[in-house]
């Protein structure tokens, strides 16, 4: 059996990846979507385990330490978030794909542990429907959502960065793309290399 | 728009390629199946510019010398085929992808030429089974299937060469497989440096 696909999801925000992630889980039973440990404290409505880990900062720091984290970031205001280790790697040998919605700061970390990660950049159909989709929530001030489209300018500067580009302009389309790349990233010759011996040994077998 | 993509189809005499490319062309109203020019004659019930161009050997040698074709080959026999490029290159100018289903020596000379053609080896899921329907076919000696057989070893030997592999153990999954290829490499990020550019443009003027 091939091992799981591990595959990185990133993009402004507004960008609609979450609804992205929710329809893929949905839709595809093989896949499993990495839960983030922080030690920030739960909100209403967050539970363990789900939303979030919700650790110490000396159980983090620990984690960290020993190597247990695929990527970790400390906010501005103190509280870290990472990536365990321990599940990707898990799921990732009993076959299954492995979900992380990242930023580019966790995605290049998690690049250098794990080469073999496919990122995937979801990008808005255009800068202006960016704009809109923030706006039309109405639970920001205008100043924070300023601050969001600059913070998404700069992620859309480093886009290149990652291996594919899904434009998320209809939901399903963009979905359906997302989909084809995990499928197309598990034909890949690097996957096959043991088809190839297995198909040569039977043919051995058969000419003698 | 973007350019199409080549997809060149590869794989061992048995492993129902043609069946493959066929529900690949009646799927997809994007795909052309390039028609390969030939210097033989033409066997009953075959259609110049469909099943192939019936060129003559001195036509044939004119496009060769001007680099016209994108990989040719003569065989033992001295008859000569090869894969004309002006079709080729104005799909996928328009956007068209382009299906070449030719073998290994012609994969290698595309690649020298094309460099981001794609490769898919459509693998057999066994030797046996390769064996068995080269069999069940019944139009074709004993000497002549064995041969077929040693040369689609080699053929499998050969296979890593590519950049994906599908293995044709049922037709509708393995034609999805290519599918999915075929969209996976649209979404490649070295097709959507141009999307960037336009969504920081939009950018710039919303800032202004």
């Amino acid at each position: 059996m091939n091992k799981g696909c591990l595959l990185v999801l990133s993009g402004p925000s507004g960008c609609g990846k979450g609804t992205v992630v929710k329809r893929l889980l949905e839709r595809n039973p093989q896949l499993r979507l990495s839960v983030s440990m922080t030690t920030r404290s739960p909100r209403e409505g967050e539970e363990d385990g789900v939303s979030y880990h919700f650790v110490t900062q000396e159980a983090f720091d620990k984690t960290v330490e020993q190597g247990g984290a695929m990527e970790f970031a400390r906010c501005g205001n103190g509280d870290c978030y990472g990536t365990p280790a321990a599940p990707v790697k898990a799921w990732r040998q009993e076959g299954l794909d492995v979900l992380l919605e990242i930023d580019i700061q966790g995605y290049r970390q998690v690049k250098e542990k794990a080469p073999d990660a496919v990122g995937v950049f979801i990008m808005p159909p255009s800068f202006a429907e960016l704009s809109r989709r923030l706006y039309e929530r109405g639970t920001e001030s205008e100043e924070k959502i300023r601050q969001r489209l600059e913070t998404g300018k700069q992620e859309i500067r480093c886009a290149e960065e990652y291996d594919y580009m899904v434009v998320n302009d209809a939901l399903e389309e963009a979905v359906k793309q997302v989909e084809a790349i995990l499928l197309a990233e598990h034909a890949r010759m690097e996957e096959m290399r043991t088809i190839i011996e297995e198909v040569l040994n039977d043919a051995q077998t058969i000419s003698q």
